[in-house]
Order: C-alpha cells, then structure tokens, then sequence
C-alpha cells in the first residue's frame, strides 16, 4: 500500500483551502486509491479528458430550452459513439473486467452528464443486454447495429396506469397466423407505453413488453418484441404509432422521454425476443430450454445492472454535493467571538460540522461498499455463467437481489436529502445555479422512483429477510439461514443477540466497531421479530395476506431494509479498514468515518433502541450524540482532506463554490461579470419605460 | 357557524374523485371557511380572476428562458400596478385591515406567480415600508411614485462576503461637506451588493444600506440611502456603478436578482432616510428624536413583514402539494389482493396515509396557526403606533420576534420536506413538470434561506427562551416570565411538569389534547434546562459566551426552537378547535388532524422523551405509532374532504394530477398530446440520422 503510485492524480492547485488543506493529517492521493480502484481511476480520467475535448460535450452556463438539450444530448450520443470508448481491449476480457470497464465507463459520463450516460444505458446497455438473455441468433444484426450506434433503441414497459405492477399491462401482440404477423395494440391511452427514454423523438427501433395472445385467444404473459418506430432515413414515425414526447420534467430534459400507442400495428414473427418461448409460424405458443443457471444469471442481470448503476452514480453525487459544500465551508467566513476579530469560517462552527460530515461520511463508506458490491454482484453473474450449483446460486441471486432493493433506496434517499442540505449550507449562494447544487438535484431526483420506486423496493428486501427469519425460527429445520453472502447469517444467535443490552457508561462504550456491529445485529433482530409477529398477528385477524403485509410497513418493515441497508455499508466498509497493510493514518481517519456514519445512523433509530428494550434511561441517547460531536469535531481538520479524496476534477465537479483552489470570490465574480448579458440592457427594455418614468 | 353563507365558493366537478368524495362526513365548503377567511377568501379570488384576464398571467407549458421570464415578470408587474389592487377601499382602513388586506393580495399573487409577488414585495413594499420607517417628509416623493409603480426600487443589503452578520458590511458612505454629498464606495468585489431583488435589470433606485462616514473618520453604522440607479428613460445605469444580473438560480429566475459596486458614486445629501439620525450640511452627525414605541413597531415590522409573508405563502405552497398528491392518490391505482381483482387506489395502503396525512395535518393546523398569528402580530404593531406601556409592548415585539424565528424555520422546512415527499409519492409523474410539484419546489426553495437563514433564525428564539427560563429559575425574581402572548407561561410550572412520566397504557392514553399538550411541555422544559446546564458548564470550561453557545446548538437549542413552534402551531390550533360555535362533524375532523399532527411530531421527538425519563419501555413509542397510524385510518375517507377545503381552484393549483375532477389521465392525455411540438420530428432531426441509418 505504501508504495502504491498516486503521481498519476494532479496535485490540489494552491488558493484560500491551503489553511485547512495543510492540516490533514494523512495523504489524500492515498486515500482516494480507497475509494476508487487505480485501473478504473485511470480510465475515468482518461473518458473525461476525451469526452472534454469536443466543445458539444461542454457546460453551459445558461440552461437551454428542453429541445436544445434533447438536440444536444442526441449529438452527445453520437459523438460518444465515434469516441469508441468501448475498445476491443476492454471488450474482449471476460465478463467481470468487461463489464467494470463499461461500469466505469459509465459513471465517468455520468458525473458529466446525467443525461447523456442514462440515454445510453437505456438506449445501447439495457437494450443490447435484454436481445442477448431474450433473444435468439436472428436478433444478432438488430444487437450489433445498436451497439455501433447504427440504430438507437428503446425500451418500452412501463404503461399510464401500471408501472410498478407489470402484471396490469394492457399492450397486446396478437399472432396472425395467416400473415405470420404478430398485431400490436393498445387498446385506450391507460395503456400507452410512457416514460420511454429515447422514444419521444429519436429511437427507430424499441424492445417492447406486450401481452402475447394466440391465436385461440390464450394470454400467455408478458413477452418482449423488437419494434420499428420511426424511418431511419427520415425520423418519422410508421404509420399505425402515435409516438411522441412526454414534455418537461425536473430534471434529465436531454432524455426525449416518450409515450407510444399502437393502432394494431402488424410485425413480423420474428420480431419476438425468442429465447424462452417461441410461437410457431402457425400459431403454437412453445417454451424452450434453457440453461437454469444461465436464466438465473440473466434475471438477476436485468433486475440489478440498472440498480447497481445506479448506486455507482448516486455515491458519486453524493460526493460531489459534500465537496461543494465542505469546500465552500472552509472558505466562507461569517461572524466570530467577538466583533472586532476576525470571523471563523463557518466549517468551525459544531452546527455546519454537524450538518455536513455525517453526509460526508456516508459518501465514504458507501464509496466504498458501492465497490465492493459491485465485485461480489459480478462475480455471482459470472459464476451463473460457469454453471455452478443451482442452489447456491439461487440463494446469491436472492440474496444480492435483497441488498440491491434495500441499498438502491437507502443511497439514493441518502443522496437527496444530502443535496439538499449541502444546498442549505452553502446559504443563499446553493440557490445559484453556478453552485452546481440545482442540477444535482434535479437529475438526481428520478432515481428514487425510477428503476423500481424506492418505497416498493424497500418491500422486496424486507420479504427475503423475512423469509431468512422464518427459516431460522422454522422448528423443523431450525438454523438454516440462506444467506450465501453473509448478511444475515448472524440471524442463527438471535435468541441471544436479543438477551443483550446496552451498558454503556462512558464514550469508548459506543467510539467501537463492537457497539456498532452489536446495536445494529440487535435492531435487525428485534425488527424481523417484531415484523414477523406483528404479521401473523393481522394474518389471524384479517385472514388476508395482502393485508396483513401493507399494515407491517410502516416503522417495522421499512425501517428493517433501511437498516439492513446501512449495516451492509457499515459491514463492507469495515471490512476495507481493517485491511492490515492500511497506512495508520489512513485507517485513523476511515475508522472515524466509520463511527461517525455508524453512530449518526444509531442517532436516528434511537428509538427502535429505547422502544425494544436495548436501553433505557439517558445513556445511550447522551453517549451516541455525543460520539457524533465529538467525530465531528475530530473530523473538521481533516475534512479537506476527505473531500479532496472524494472530489473529481473542477471541470466535472462545475461549481463556483467548489473548486479545488478554494477561490470562491473570485469564481463567483468570474459568475457574474461573464454570465451571458449580464450586465447588458434588457433587449426589452422599451417593454416597460414607458410604464417606470419618474416624475421625480 | 351553521348559518356561515358558503354559497360564493363553486361546487366540486363530478369526476373520479366522487368514490372519495361522497364518503367525506363533514361539509368541505364550511372547513375552508375555518381555513380562511370569508372575506379575504373573496378577495383573493377577486384577484385571481382579475389577473387571469389578462393573458400575461397565463402558465406556460414549457419553461421560458431565464432572460424570458424577467421579461414577463416585469411586464406582469406593470400590469399589476394598472390593476390598481390597492383600492382607496382597501388604503383608507385602519392599518390591521389595511395590511390583512395587503397580505392577502400577495399571498394571492404568490400562489399564482411566486416571481411576481416577490418583485413587488421587495421593490414596492419593503421598500416603501422602509422609507416609511426610516425616512422623512423629504422622502415622500420617492414614496408615492414607488407605490404607484412610477419608479421601480430594490432593497440592497447583503454583500458577497457577509449576509446574517450584517456588522461587517463594507459598503461605505462617506459625508463631503465641501459639495454636501455622500460619496458611496465598494471597496472591492467581497463588498460588493448581491441577491438584491429587481437590481439585476430593472429598477431604477435602491435603498442601499452603507456604513456611514462623516468628514472626520469615524464610523456611525449601518444607515440608509436612496440611491439613483438607472437613468429611468433609458433604463442604462449610471456611470460609476457596475451593475449586473446574478445568473441562473433554482428557481425564481422571473427575478432579477442583481448585484453592484459602487465606484466613488455622489448623491446628495438629502438621500439618507434621516428620521433616527441625520447628517448636517456641515458634517455634523446628530441623532433625531422618535417616538420609542413606534421605534419598536417599526423594527418588529421591518424584520417580520417579510417573514410573516413567508410562512403565509409556505402554509398555501405547502398545502397545493398536499393537495396534488392526494387527489392523485384517490385516483391512481396499483395492485391489489390478487391478480384477478381490481386494483387498490393507493391511498388505500397505509404506507401512502402515512407518508402523506401527517403534512395535510401539519397543512391544516398551519393554515390556522399563521392566520391566529398574523392576527396577533398586526394587534402588536396597531398598539405600538396608539402608543401602549413600553415595557409590555417590548416584551410582546420580543415574544412575537421568537415566535416568527422559530415558526419561519419549521413551516418553510415542513413545506420542503412535504413537496419532496408529494413528489415521491407521485411516483415517475411527480417528476413531470406538469406535476407542479417541480416549480412549487424550485420556488419555495429559496424561503430557508433568505429573509433570515433557517439555522440562523432558530438561534434567535432559543435565545429568547432562554432567558424566559433564566427569568424563571432567578432565585432573586423568580415566577416572572415576560410572555405576555403566553407561549410559555407555563414555564412557572416547570418544577411540577419535570416530575411527571408517562404511565400510558391504552390508546386513549395518547389520544388526547391533554396528553399531546403535557408531553410537548415537558419536552420543552427538559430542552430549556439541558440547554441551560451544558451551556453553563460550556461556559464555565471555555469562559466564552460565544464558544459556549455554539456548543450547545445541535440536539438542544436547535431542537428547542423547532419544539417551540410545533407547540406554538399545536396551541394556537387548538384553541380554533375548542370553539364551541363548531358544527360537530367539524370540530371530529380538525380533531383528528390535530391529534395526527401532534402525534406525528412527538413521534419525531420520542428520543427527548426518552432520553429525558418522561418515558421508559415500550409503551409510549407503541402507543404513538399506534396512533398515528390509527389516525391515518380514520382520516383516508375524510382526505379529499380536507384537500378541497385547502385547495385553491384548478387554474392556481395547475397540476395535471391534482385538478378538482380528478381527471388525471385525461389531464395526462391532453399534456402529451398538446405539449408544444412534442409530437413533431424534431427541427435538428437531419443533423443525427447520417448517424443512425440502419444497415438491418
């Protein structure tokens, strides 16, 4: 570790951030080959450096209109294309190299432009991906032309009236055995397809999910065809679609999010993604074999990659709010002891610590845990891909299936409210759009309801804990847990876990990995019991399943992913401390990191604590808060130094408040003297003298 | 009561919202009568309509530029002054009518153009409010063509370097007695003004605040001048100013806010606003005689008017959300008890009661605590300018100002987090523009931080209420509380209401105005006394005052602050509940909304009520959530009753999904299909297709 080259990473330009830069007490270069891997480092730089040397790929410093930057998008994409970034050398490793390349790949163009990376991944990854687990040998050109970029594709599943229930959707693609056609329609607007990326003025081809229908009449579910939209000669639309785009959103207005209706619309047979099940030319519905182990993998792929994308992105977000604002804190001075001193800048004061290092240290360790899923989640694919033993892998597939619906909820919850309070503590300033903070937000925003809404994932992770906790407490087979990666394996000493109680009298009794590991084991504990008890208390009551599982939602089962989703981040974090060759310095402050995420997330579910018995009387309370303060205030020499290690160069980051030299005053002057006529007359002017003329 | 006229407020369109709507058990009409008042109610359709006459005031469907929305910002502002809202009728009342009135035509504006109702607030309110206060007959000229839009003003006090600590502004005016001028001087880029409100573009004056210098140096403060901007017929500025717009921000981009240096800029020195003290021909600075009870009228006025306007237009923004997400959520159906049956409307699901019916409670109890309030802090002023006993006055401008510091930071911060959870809880189309939810949020952003920083603010009422528990708890003057609002007398009790715990055992225990109200005042007894013991022995390690407040901010004083005003809300709503006049099915549903508030918000506090030993073991936590919970229930029929009863019509609201009829999909439908060129192919569509030609 010690010897490990960081002159790759560009030293920190000098400016106002040197009084508090020359404090940190460990090497930040060090620190940021922790949170990010050198290799994928490297490649990051090296998109970012190409991507910059074509002016489309520049910041404005004025918004566009929504169809400027669905223009500019569109030839961000193309131009991304011919970048050719996805080089033989990265696609001709095997699948985990391959496919952290192209991770990478993507989160480098994601921290510089949100839109651009989800046009992508929707249009090339997402679709390239679903025709090679769907689809068959005839789909090969439709794969490899979208690859190239030749065609732009989209996937079109969601309908108006049904998103997160698939089931409901009412597009059907009725086989025509005497054309050999299969018609798709839509029977009212309740059943268009919306929220396709893409669709709304640019694909030419979409994968859409439809109801497949025999010719007798039978429904045989949810399958997926490849369809012509639009004449790629032209970009108008076939006729028999009424395609277009859905308007203004808060965020990602570069995406042409579209909504699509068929007036029976006739495709060939071929047209369906024919891996699984085929129809005959005439008009037997058929499934087919496939490799067990392989499907697994492939479902477990088409569910994840999306949600560990978006994990990747949102701990980068995450990052990038907390540098702005840690930075901004060093710099910005107001008020001080007494009137006639020098006034402190406001990183001194406890309340800006407060409200900023708890995000910093969640930015950190779900870096961290971020990385370290991400190889396990990889590995278990590739390990489908092998064939390994089915019932293993299918207790991984559940299992990371479970980490993804609790985590994607918990980072991206953690990274809107971090936003916003990076907003708030940078003042009036965060409101500029020069801060950088609002287009954070903004495009940030869509990932807590989209690619499974949070508040419904979260119900997926708590169902397999639950699940875990039955077959634990299952008289028969008592002491099994399925739990391969070993999230939940302590689940076997819950009897005992439970007994514990907290007895803490001084501040070491909560500064430990112990406490934490020891209070989090006992919540998830009591939460499973408490849930699964509550559960079968309105399963008797109600004799209705449905029920009894949406009245244990709130406070039990809820707060039970959350919960599991921060012990994981602090697990796999903790794990990445206590690595031995770690630098003492390094592990010094990681380990502060680690507490004060550990006590801040105790600080918030102190009542699950005091309510299940764990403690009683002001202790715990007076000993988490004040570890909380405490880390804080050993952290405030240091934060620099973190954020310095979290931070992407000034070009990515794009924000007065932030840059690496600290010279808020002069980017903001830099804001305000060049922003676009600025300081010219309105060309309206003449609008309203005639109504302002003093009689003065 | 029950004679109450409703029969000026239109009826309900029939629509999907019937199911909900027919079940409601109280009159809607006769709710929001509770909510507002009849006669500001008219007059603020009054204006509604009005405006809407007049197609400048029309929503747009897609954003307009930034430079755009100046544009029509400044225009509907001069249309506004024709509108002439500010009647003889409405001006020639006594001052508490007249300004009930005033407010009411903002809270109007704000509603319908936040933009709009901000540019007239600071550059013709505040500012002629200012001259008012602070100015002399001589400045009456200015004050008139101000009011009557003649002239366009700003307010300019914050400088880049320095917002709250207004001290350390260095913008000077210094006296030359040899032309009788006030040279004004920015000595460099960090004294610069900025944020100031229609500076950027428009106006054509400003009250500008600078330190005042006379010939021999010294340095006599903060003071105001009127200070010529721009030539009024050209609109160009002045030479020896550089003034510009400030850029983009989150939202409000219809303001110019603006920023300025001066650079030796002479104006006469008639231009100070001289009623507190002025400056002589010859240099010589003197002090003026006032009347001390106007004094402090005039300083509660010029720190709260904009504050009180604040949690006005945040209870309204704030209840548009809530409005929105219901209706949508009585409407919008996803999954059910199985495949087969229909689906559930989501409100059905407790999950979506409780993320939602605690911020419609916490709506309606705002809703009235601000109109209480407002009415007592027009009282306060009114009797200040008929010249009351000093000493009461001075205790109530103080007890009013904690008041407003406390309750400005929790409605602004309830308001944020509720549209965020609104638009959450509107899944994927909550991120539509045409949601609203998007604008509500971008403009209501800015109100935590300007007109006093949110975490500024709160220091300023717990200062207050420490020494009102330092008054207390004097062993020489003990039992005197100067709150002659009465927010805390209970504090006389403090001795009593520290000894008793919580013995609840049953829900009825928790469900009651008794419980809610002695549990918040415990709370705020044990904040008080564990803020006072740690800041005394912060004082006593450190001997700073300034170190020892600082420290004592996070989980205590903050907090305190924040438990104050719910108390305050609690209280005041309260009281408007205990009217016996009430029709009963009334007084059951504000009951409840009551109860789910308080609850709620307890609910948050539960570690204080731990902690502190009003609580040990599982009961009270339980009973709480029960609580809730049990409220949520009871109030998912009564929901659209409520909503309606704060919503305001269709066209202010301008939501596809939260529209009287509840015609969501229809409303989608007509948004797609009409969005402005969303079903063209785009104009650059040749610039990508040699991109995308498909070799298939």
């Amino acid at each position: 570790m010690a010897s490990q080259d960081t002159s790759f990473i560009p030293d920190m330009p000098p400016g106002p951030l040197d009084t508090y830069r020359c404090r940190v007490s460990f090497d930040w270069k060090k620190l940021k080959l922790i949170f990010e891997d050198k290799d994928m480092l490297q490649l990051k730089m090296k998109v970012w450096e190409t991507l910059l040397s074509d002016h489309i790929f520049h910041h404005l410093p004025v918004t566009p209109s929504s169809e400027e930057q669905k223009r500019r998008a569109a030839l961000q994409l193309a131009k991304f294309h011919q970048f050719g970034f996805y080089s033989n050398e990265i696609m001709n490793n095997k699948y985990k190299k391959k496919t952290r390349c192209m991770m990478t790949i993507n989160e480098a163009t994601a921290a510089l432009h949100m839109d651009l990376s989800v046009k992508f991944a929707l249009g090339i990854a997402l679709c390239t991906n679903t025709v090679l687990s769907l689809g068959t040998e005839r789909h090969l050109p439709f794969y490899k032309a979208t690859w190239t970029g030749e065609i732009l594709s989209c996937l079109a599943l969601t309908e108006v009236a049904h998103g997160s229930n698939t089931k409901k959707m009412r597009t059907t693609a009725t086989y025509d055995p005497k054309t050999q056609e299969f018609v798709i329609h839509t029977p009212d607007f309740l059943a268009a397809k919306c929220w396709v990326g893409n669709l709304g003025k640019t694909c030419t081809y979409a994968i859409l999910f439809a109801q497949l229908i025999t010719a007798d009449g039978e429904c045989h579910g949810l399958h997926a065809f490849v369809v012509p939209i639009r004449d790629p000669k032209t970009l108008l639309p076939y006729t028999g679609i009424i395609v277009g785009d859905m308007g203004e959103k808060l965020g990602l207005n570069g995406i042409d999010n579209g909504f699509m209706m068929f007036q029976n619309y006739r495709i060939p047979r071929e047209s369906l993604l024919n891996k699984m099940s085929d129809v005959t030319p005439e008009g037997e519905y058929e499934t087919c074999f496939t490799n067990p182990q392989q499907q697994l993998g492939a479902a477990l792929e088409n569910l994840s990659t999306g949600r560990v994308g978006i994990i990747q992105e949102s701990s980068n977000t995450l990052s990038h709010a907390v540098c702005i604002a840690v930075r901004y804190s060093a710099v910005r001075k107001q008020f001080g002891p007494n009137d006639n001193d020098d006034e402190l800048a406001i990183i001194e004061y406890q309340l800006q610590q407060w409200r900023l290092f708890p995000y910093m240290a969640a930015a950190c360790t779900m870096k961290v845990f971020v990385s370290l899923f991400t190889d396990q989640y990889l590995n278990c694919v590739e390990e489908t891909n092998c064939g390994g033993k089915l019932r293993r892998l299918s207790g991984m597939v559940a299992e990371i299936h479970a980490m993804v619906s609790a985590c994607k909820p918990l980072i991206t919850w953690t990274c809107s409210s971090a936003i916003q309070e990076c907003r708030e503590a940078c003042g009036g300033n965060g409101y500029l759009k020069a801060s950088g903070l609002g287009d954070l937000r903004n495009n940030h925003d869509a990932k807590v309801t989209y690619e499974g809404d949070n508040n419904v994932l979260v119900q997926q992770a708590s169902n397999w804990l639950l699940r875990q906790w039955r077959s634990v407490n299952d008289s028969e087979n008592k002491k099994e847990v399925a739990s391969p990666l070993q999230t939940v394996d302590f689940l076997i000493n819950a009897g005992e876990i439970l007994q514990k109680k907290f007895r803490g009298r001084v501040k070491e009794d909560v500064m430990s990995h112990n406490f934490v590991e020891e209070a989090f084991q006992w919540m998830l504990c009591w939460l499973l019991r408490s849930t699964e008890e509550k559960y079968q208390a309105n399963l008797l009551a109600t004799n209705n399943k449905f029920h009894a599982k949406n009245s244990v939602q709130v406070y039990l089962a809820r707060t039970l992913s959350l919960v599991y989703a921060q012990n994981n981040v602090l697990v796999y974090f903790w794990k990445r401390c206590s690595d031995n060759s770690l630098e003492s310095s390094l592990k010094s402050v990681l380990e502060k990191l680690y507490l004060l995420y550990g006590l801040w997330c105790l600080d918030q579910n102190l009542t699950v604590l005091y309510q299940g018995g764990y403690a009683c009387g002001p202790e715990l309370s007076n000993l988490v808060k004040d570890g909380v303060l405490y880390l804080c205030s050993a952290l405030k020499d240091e934060a620099i130094g973190v954020v310095d290690a979290l931070a992407p160069p000034d070009y990515i980051l794009n924000s007065v408040l932030g840059t690496a030299d600290g010279k808020v005053y002069d980017n903001l002057q830099a804001a305000f003297f060049h922003n676009p006529r600025g300081m010219e007359r309105p060309s309206w002017w003449n609008e309203i003298v005639p109504k302002i003329s003093s009689k003065l």
